[in-house]
């Protein structure tokens, strides 16, 4: 056998095994050609190579705007609990919102590349991301989805320019993970073919700064129903809710309604009951869920950044044990976060999702989220209660984030009982 | 405008909000046409969708044999700690040992349909899963991918039919995480032309029962090189571990070699160094990966249909909140898991994965999948101890299964240092 | 100012500060006596200083017992599952059988000593606690608080030495956390002085072996009664439960009573409903929460000595941050879990305790010992798994014991009752 | 035998078990007087009674202050960022400031005392306590233990009225759990009789604001030393920082020296070396080990008040078992916390106590302080992020108490010191 004659002709020199080495070189030169792959700690399932051409080109230029444009405001934003009302031009002008929709000057992308845009908004701040979910799930979504031809050709160009800026009025202040028991009544009036509407919503995104409001209310027959109304309208108020701890970037407010008196023509038609909103806010979901990763990825890299840049007892604080495990647990359940969403995305697109899959991943993402950005302020010590870190603005926002479109325990729940049959929201008495 | 009319007609009779439902009914009957998308608690992501017609055969059937053949038999073989040395030979014959190798009596699937395969014993055990590992990634795989053509054909088609167990010997008594310490020693007889090794290895599955090993050894030149080693070799002994409360089902002993003569041509000649067993672990942690999330499933399928089937209170626990969060969780985790594991095969058969992605997941499906078992069998309540259950049983197996081939710990420091380029493993004295 | 002096005159020698020390040094000789106070973490927050002279004995006493004479046997017992019979005749010949009972033979001690003693028997083994804990908890207690004097002088003095044994029988096969739901029944005859009793009660330690049995049945007026039921009645049997992974070294099965004909003397006369029961699981209950930290110390003890004595990478485990991480948390655990049964115990002794406050301790108190348990286990890596090494041991029995007397999730719910005044046990329909 | 008559006598009647409890009731009137102890969720293992009634009537005045004078001003202090100097001077007269020193107009309370006075007004807010855990223990307590009769004199009457407020400088902007390497500079001048210092200490309370520092810096002989410093010092400079989500009721700021002279006199000359700060630091924590924990009360309480009012699905939220189980949870951590603090605060005025024994209590108190409060908040829904709920206020405030004066990781490597006599900190290059 060859390799039997290689090994002792070569051991008789050197009487070592380091001889077989060379033998193993010259067997094998074929299989040193398969090259190693490197691993990359900011894509580590390879992410990248599952999108299209198309989601790339527009999640780099979107990045690039988030980064260069939103990302030097922000800090200063937050601080002040100031609302630049100019994004919402800058991002119409990018095409990116309500971008999943077809026509009405909508970009028409993929669930997908809606999840990208998310994504890197919410980088830089989930207040931003808010904003934009709103106007594109919580607005445009319903107009799209149960308005009339007229109503969309009337405000879908003028919301995805970012002409005027929507809200979403679904809570109230005694009915948060309860909508079904909502208080706010429509009333119809036949001689005039108007509704008249009367009740207060409370932490509505956008509500103060908003030019319209889909508004939800419960009418005569017990059912609820979507209308758009718009600023100026006589008994509708918008009062900003202050000292809010979260999501400062973005406007905060109630809607209050006394006897506000909407045209028919404001009632979105094609839906009724609870499918309505509730489909909205999956939508709306969909893009939270990429969205917090989106924070979580913020707050991981900057983390990894400090504690390399970080010297104690002489060496990187990213040099310890301690850290390291931090960011091996950030990385895994980021990298697992944005695989599945993902796949969310590209079943959404092929129209075989189910509303408890949104369910599932908003609430993975966002629980996860909040943890990695809570380990990650952790991570930088004292510095990190200061703003210019920005890590715990992201603390305060996913606080917001990880509670609205339904609470970690509400989400809970909805897959409890998809996977068990049974409800358990009610409790009897 | 229609609608206005539609809605004015229909009012004046009924002059409720209802009516607009009719009209909407009217209006989007095409919207109707969007057939819901059923949730499937068994499958929440649609993985099944994703795989190829190929892998879901062989699935498929795997799966009625781990059913029908091994689950009768598991229960009496882990409470008497009983290896059944025949499920080798009915393994090979299925065709599950070494699947993806190519030529040599095997299958040649891709690393996807292995992880499958992994997934569906280890639904029943991972105990028999550690075999089924063992001899396809540990002694199947080093001899494929460093062994010389006379071993290939010795030894590959005799281990793909299960005629032959193989086993691995790595670990040493005092050298678990940290291999490159080892001590066993392999010396050089340049006169009779072999390899005189002398060591002992400890936690080897198969050991006591295995026919061949695949031992690591440092040579006289400092370097690490596989051997493989015969039952029936003077010196060599494999005492079984006795006491063992993890895989019961599967036999644990140590490899120890007095003096053992091994013959020149039973060296793996194509590896040397780490990298060598390095590359056998990764293998096999990538079928971890799999299965450590089909004992999860088990455990959260079998806690789901005892909370339903037991009444306490007058309902079901499944009613209980509680209940359901720990469903959700677990529904969350094993999706998620799933899905990252289905990517990072693709991205192996595809060649574009690299070892930290493995040590990534098996870490994550490790430690959750432990983690859902531990609240399984609290879920069963006193019933959760009683081995007719199932759950203890793989409770105990995942703590093996978290420790083997790298623990938890070990794994986030392999993370740690891809995300900083610093180890922390050693840490001065 | 002589201070000033001084460091004038000391630096015109060296210029140096340390001269300070000097001058600090003869200023303040007296602060020197402030001796430093050594921290001991088997004890820390100083347990012993806060017991009595005698709690002490008796604990000293009874650890030197199990750690001499149980902790040898543990190994094969729960390996081969063999209740060690003669070990109660033992416990009894020490005293440490219904040990608070005052008369009949039992040793009057305070609860804190009984809670000491369950920690000592519990370091060694859950299950060896359980026999202690039936015995005087569920058995003898029950007879002393609820019983006539002819039984308390015919059964407790037997029970105390250990002459006889007894077990407890409340669970049902369909009635776990809902023992209001009981079904066996127990029926008045009139004409005999006799009770006619029928049902089935699992999971009751001893039951095999036990000569004695206080069973819990209800009555024909609905309310639940206890009997003592002995071994040779007719219709009484007590089939071992088997394939238990959990307290292997006590004996569990099953009570069935059919038609068991129970002589009215045999009733326990002085409680009627829920009460009783509830009565001595809540005394149960403060043992558990005492042996349950028993185990955790034993299991961060074991883990403590383990990673200092293994060397990887150049140094012991325990040198390692991760390591370090586990153990710190370990000793706060044990060391608050401990400081408030000894709290609890005081408090009963002073008759100030409310049976709210020892669910609490159960709960927290098993619930820790459990995940120290785990972690330590983790620790010892693949040694773990080995019952020669007695942590995996712990982990076994720990989930029974987390279990059992109120599982962690219905002393939540227990609770929460207290806290909120509203029950969430029923869910409704 | 008597009960067997009373039995049979009155079964003749009614045929019915029921008549047992008349029996038991005529026979064991006595233990009928056995009292039931109510459970009080407010103080679950009494520890009211194992206070003195000095320190309740201390604790109780105290309490009313905080209720009636801090709490009304809190919402828009934390609002605005504004720091109420006035505070200072109330607490002052209240006797608060350095209450544990003997003389110089200090009260010489025990310090038991001095944590219940840290726990009433960090219900309140942590800012507060910081202000006051800054004065009493980081610069009264370190120029009464390490000071000289006449800066005790100068000083120490003027601090506890209030009359000036005071600071501490240890941390550095490079070194924070590391200050051995410390670079601020003392360098002596025998000439003048002075020390010159230079350097920046950061993230310092009270800075702003304060009257005087103790500064650190270290010696031309290699040792920290302590220094007072007065504002106006020429050289001396206190910015600041802004932009701090956390503590935002108290001044956080900078200590900038560039070449201060510091007179001899205001050297604090007995003690050198670390051991000066880490003495200070100790003070400190033990009183933050008591605060932190008042402050999780606040969230407790607030949460179940919330929880009981608010009504979602037709029932108050507290009803929910997913609620009731987190305040299960939140209600035993308080309880532990609180009972080992009462037994460190005895150890401490018996000078029984270990500076291990502190760090174990202040992490443990911080981390599970800012846990309970991360699921207070949780609780509230979107309410939570709104200040006026004061709950948002505590989750930031408190990941600062969770970092500051030894963070949860570093608290957990000293006691991984104390346990295995291994340092972790340092971990080689």
């Amino acid at each position: 056998m060859a390799l039997r004659g290689a090994v002792t002709r070569l051991l008789s020199n050197s009487q070592k095994c380091a001889a077989v080495t060379v033998s193993r070189a010259q067997g094998t030169a074929a299989t040193a050609a398969k090259a190693k792959v490197a691993f990359n700690w900011r894509d580590a399932l390879n992410l990248e190579g599952q999108l299209t051409e198309e989601e790339i080109m527009i999640r780099d230029s979107f990045r690039d705007y988030c980064q260069e444009k939103l990302m030097p405001r922000i800090l200063m934003a937050n601080r002040h609990e100031h609302f630049h009302r100019e994004i919402v031009s800058e991002m119409g002008e990018l095409g990116v919102l309500g971008p999943t929709i077809k026509g009405y000057g909508c970009a028409g992308t993929s669930y997908v590349a809606y999840g990208l845009i998310a994504r890197e908004v919410e980088r830089v701040d989930s207040g931003y991301r808010s904003v934009m979910s709103v106007q594109s799930s919580l607005v445009m979504h319903p107009i799209n989805a149960y308005g009339t031809e007229a109503q969309k050709e009337k405000y879908l160009p003028r919301l995805a320019r970012g002409e005027i800026l929507g809200c979403f009025g679904l809570t109230e202040p005694n009915h948060g993970s309860d909508p079904g028991s909502m208080e706010t009544k429509a009333k119809y009036n036949p001689s005039s073919g108007t509704f008249t509407i009367s009740g207060a919503k409370t932490w509505i995104t956008n509500s103060p700064v908003a030019d319209i409001a889909v508004v939800w209310a419960k009418c005569e027959d017990g059912k609820v129903r979507g209308f758009i109304l718009e600023r100026g309208m006589k008994g509708l108020a918008t009062p900003k809710i202050e000292g809010k701890f979260s999501l400062r970037a973005s406007a905060t407010g109630m809607i209050l309604m006394d006897e506000v008196e909407v045209p028919q023509e404001n009632l979105l038609p094609n839906v009724s009951g609870l499918a309505g909103p509730f489909g909205c806010l999956n939508n709306a979901r969909y893009g939270i869920a990429w969205g917090a990763l989106g924070a979580a990825e913020f707050c991981f890299h900057a983390a990894r950044q400090y504690t390399l840049d970080r010297i104690q007892f002489g060496v990187p604080l990213a040099r310890n044990q301690l850290m390291q495990k931090k960011m091996a647990d950030m990385l895994t359940e980021i990298t697992l976060g944005l695989q599945s969403c993902l796949t969310l995305g590209r079943l959404i697109d092929q129209k075989k999702a189910a509303p408890d899959m949104i369910s599932m991943l908003k609430r993975n993402s966002c629980g996860k989220a909040l943890d990695i950005a809570r380990q990650a302020r952790d991570m930088l010590g004292g510095n990190g209660i200061a703003d210019e870190y920005h890590i715990i603005r992201h603390v305060m926002n996913l606080e917001a984030v990880n509670t609205y479109e339904g609470t970690h325990d509400i989400h809970a729940l909805i897959l409890g009982r998809a996977i068990t049959g049974l409800q358990s929201f009610t409790v009897g008495k």
